[in-house]
């Protein structure tokens, strides 16, 4: 019997983004955390700051995977629109979560600070339950299958942090690496018959090219140690056979 | 008459992207070249080395968007299916292309060195165009709306300065930021009214945190210079009047 295989797709909420304002950190840590607890990012989609957007993106996307994480748009400003629209996908309502007022209370102290802006951030989908904001006022929010965190990546890192316990994955992901001062045409031949003989494995081939000289990595991954090791040895003997004296094995 | 805004799509084919291994720098000089060319970037996906999936997201997308550009999987190895996928996208075969080849050609200097592996990256959707690959042997493809790079950013920057120019695309949309070290709750009432007054721009909220503290960055985009100026000059009197002293205008 095969094992279940876990799956998440990461919703990215931000025009600054698409902008080319704002340089994306949140892919490669949610790619790596899930990975480690046996969840496999399969999707990332770059979204602008539009309900309807919103709301299409998360409907497909829980259909399908078994996490849907979203960053972005949590905060008290007008442009943050995640809330409202998630309910919307989920068909709820929003409604004053108690634990969050309680929080926005104990973070600003005087019930007169909370203005209608801030008091959005205590406006949550009807059935969610909150995720600890641990440097701002705005909570994260989880419903159903989704979760809903900020996009600022410290406090992005913190609540997946925090979320991450809690899911349910499989086996993680293992991955090894060969890296050749070879152009990866060089390789290509060898490099086949070795996926071939492991399918059990992706074997991935990554040109660089740095001060004029072409190199390549090639990465295996796979849940099957036995395999990884195995291959890689192959991989490691291939790039030698082609004139690499000093392969990097990681 | 309102100016037709044009769009486009970027999708990211790289498992490597999707481990966390690699962090992507394409999505930041795309969206920028794009912008400056009055093309405005609307959505992202990174998606996996699967068929299926780059077949399914570049018909998805390029029936909605009015150019796809694609990066990633267009080398010599097992593992770069992106043409065959973008063919069968189009219902078209792949064909040994003349002046591919002849580039490959004057690359290898030997048709013997020509394996079937490098011979790949001449194979191209027929009825497509070649992009001219200055750094390696793999040349980008161009069938249609759909614009296929290579994942390597160099080589991809370089791939894209050469499609731009041959891009029709409207206004670009400029932009101004007021930043300022006010916690964004302070800003969000005034700013949600500026937002209003404004309806032909789009105003964001960027807050920050660094060192302990918060900061937030206002950015205004758009394409009426005037409303531009005029709304950067509001939003810079909102957060002096909330206390901030030196906000800096860019």
């Amino acid at each position: 019997m095969s094992e279940k295989i876990y799956t998440a797709a990461l919703v990215i909420i931000g025009d600054e983004i698409l902008s080319g304002r704002t340089h994306d950190k949140n892919i490669p840590y949610t790619a790596e955390k899930l990975g480690a607890a046996g969840v496999r990012l399969m999707e990332v989609r770059v979204i602008p700051d539009n309900g309807q957007k919103i709301i299409e993106t998360v409907n497909e996307l829980r259909a399908i995977h078994d996490y849907v994480m979203t960053t972005g748009g949590i905060g008290p400003t007008h442009d943050d629109i995640t809330a409202e629209n998630v309910a919307k996908a989920f068909g709820v309502e929003l409604e004053l979560n108690k634990a969050a007022y309680a929080e926005l209370l104990a973070y600003y102290k005087d019930e007169s600070l909370i203005t209608e802006s801030r008091k959005k951030m205590a406006m949550i989908p009807k059935g969610a339950t909150l995720i600890d904001n641990p440097v701002s006022g705005a909570p994260g929010i989880n419903i159903g299958n989704v979760y809903v965190m900020a996009g600022v990546p410290r406090i992005m890192q913190a609540m997946l942090d925090s979320i991450v316990p809690t899911l349910k994955g499989g086996k993680p992901v293992e991955s090894r690496s060969v890296s050749a001062d070879l152009a990866e045409s060089y390789i290509a031949d060898g490099l086949s018959a070795i996926q071939d003989r492991y399918p059990m494995l992706a074997i991935g081939s990554y040109p660089k090219y740095q001060n004029g000289k072409f190199g390549t990595t090639l990465v295996l991954r796979g849940i099957d140690e036995e395999a990884l090791t195995k291959a890689t040895q192959e991989v490691a003997d291939l790039v030698m056979s082609l004139g690499e004296k000093n392969p990097i094995i990681a």
